[in-house]
């Protein structure tokens, strides 16, 4: 249902989004229901067609130069994409542009932008919308993906007025802002989201070699189905963040063997009390997250 | 809600539990729904007295003894604690008595039935319902747990006839029967239940001892929240688990462990391809296992 404007804050803003996919597309609707004016651009022009046929967005364009008039330009690709993409909007962009992206590292995107944006490095907001869904793209798209979810800024040396545009536009999508620097959003986000990831698709692909796969696969419950459901994610997208925050990604891999030798030593001597211990120290303080996300309402 | 017995099979069968928790809990609803008489041991009074008096269940008793006159006897409780029990049920039993389980592990709980039961260890039908909850109780029990469930018997020498009333008690249930020896079922369930279960613990063990493990979790998301949710397993039963089980395991781990560190090397030297490959692999083998499962219309 395309969004009203009824409720929708008097705003001349101006947002393009590069990319409609899950995270752009979201953010896309958010915003119009915010009442920002929105353009996008995005690769298959379907999508953007579409979007704007149906009312979603106001305008798509099919060049990417052809956002350089918005207030706010988002990108919604992968990081990898991000030198190219800089360099086409670069020569577009004002003194007033902002730049802002929700890729899941950080600093090889503020990197891409030092490279490519110059003096206009500084108008780049590094952002990362903690949220999400195993379906992608254009039709997975919805106004109230980041509501209650974090939001995590990374200024990074960018301008205070940037930084303050882009805030507002997240918390007009109904995310909590928390400010950190981008060492450490790829340091936290190693150990609770990319190293998952990588344990997730090293299990099935273990699985995946044994001979009779299938087979073994039919006595798979729904325990099995949860811890492995970050293994569907987007194989190109997780090779790009597991390759682009290596540096944090092996030391933790590292402590992780270590982990699973301690237990695997536990096991191998029998030792019950340590077992029980630490399995019990594991349950509860995913029972004290669990509490405080229930008290923060998020996720 | 009480179940009915008005489309009830006529069944002039008796079933004993012994632990009404979650899994021997739904068995006993299952059953009376499917019109047996049933009868239950619970070590802490109050739920099997609450269970009669609500008229889920015909019988409760202060002694396992109690259950001998039984047609077949259901051990709903730890794996560990079966020597101590059948000691005290091989008395009571006659040549056509029935017991049956529905641990995690097979092999150890077959081996207390042969030291335990002597010549009427042939009585005892291994067997293992892949279904539960994160709850955990009577409270939690439901007669619908099984319903399109896999329930793995493992006869290893068990009579004809025993089997044969034991399939049928499952298949009242709602489950669907797989045969399997049980040293393969212990096999089997090492990969894909018990090592993704100690994977997880591993990993919130790991976050535990960070210093700022709290704040950390601020950051995690739903993904996080799935790869992690059987470490909320109960610790004991999973301790047990992984003790009973460890001639399987520790093959297991030290598989994980290489192909994690095969990873971490693909990370290492960047290697794009080889990233990418396995990990679309991986999602396309989720991705069968998953149309099967909509198939077969399981979990």
């Amino acid at each position: 249902m395309p969004p009203t404007t009824a409720t929708a804050a008097a705003n001349n803003l101006h947002l393009g989004i590069v990319g409609l996919g899950l995270i752009g597309g979201s953010l896309a609707l958010a915003a119009k229901r915010a009442g920002w004016q929105v353009s996008a651009y995005n690769r298959t022009a379907a999508s953007s067609t579409a979007a704007v046929n149906d009312g979603y967005i106001d305008c798509c364009v099919n060049r990417i130069g052809d956002l350089g008039n918005c207030d706010v330009i988002f990108l919604g690709v992968p990081v990898s994409t991000y030198d190219e993409i800089l360099a086409e909007l670069q020569p577009v962009l004002s003194p007033r542009s902002i730049v802002t992206d929700g890729g899941s590292t950080k600093q090889d995107g503020i990197a891409a932008a030092k490279r490519q944006l110059g003096d206009l490095a500084c108008r780049f907001v590094a952002a990362h919308p903690i949220a999400g869904k195993e379906a992608s793209g254009w039709t997975a798209a919805s106004a109230d993906l980041f509501v209650n979810h974090l939001t995590i800024l990374c200024p990074n040396g960018a301008d205070e007025d940037a930084i303050a545009t882009v805030t507002m536009l997240w918390q007009q999508a109904g995310a909590q802002i928390h400010t950190m620097s981008a060492e450490l959003h790829d340091t936290n986000l190693a150990m609770i989201s990319h190293l998952p990831h990588l344990l997730a698709y090293a299990l099935v692909s273990m699985i995946d070699k044994q001979e009779e796969n299938a087979k073994l696969l039919q006595f798979a419950a729904g325990g099995f189905r949860d811890f492995t459901r970050i293994a569907s994610s987007h194989p190109e997208m997780w090779r790009d963040i597991c390759l682009a925050n290596a540096d944090n990604l092996l030391p933790m891999i590292e402590c992780y063997q270590q982990e699973l030798a301690e237990f695997a030593d536990y096991i191998k001597n029998q030792d019950s009390q340590a077992l029980s211990t630490r399995f019990a120290a594991a349950r509860s303080l995913r029972q004290q997250w669990l509490n405080t996300l229930k008290d923060n309402e998020t996720i």
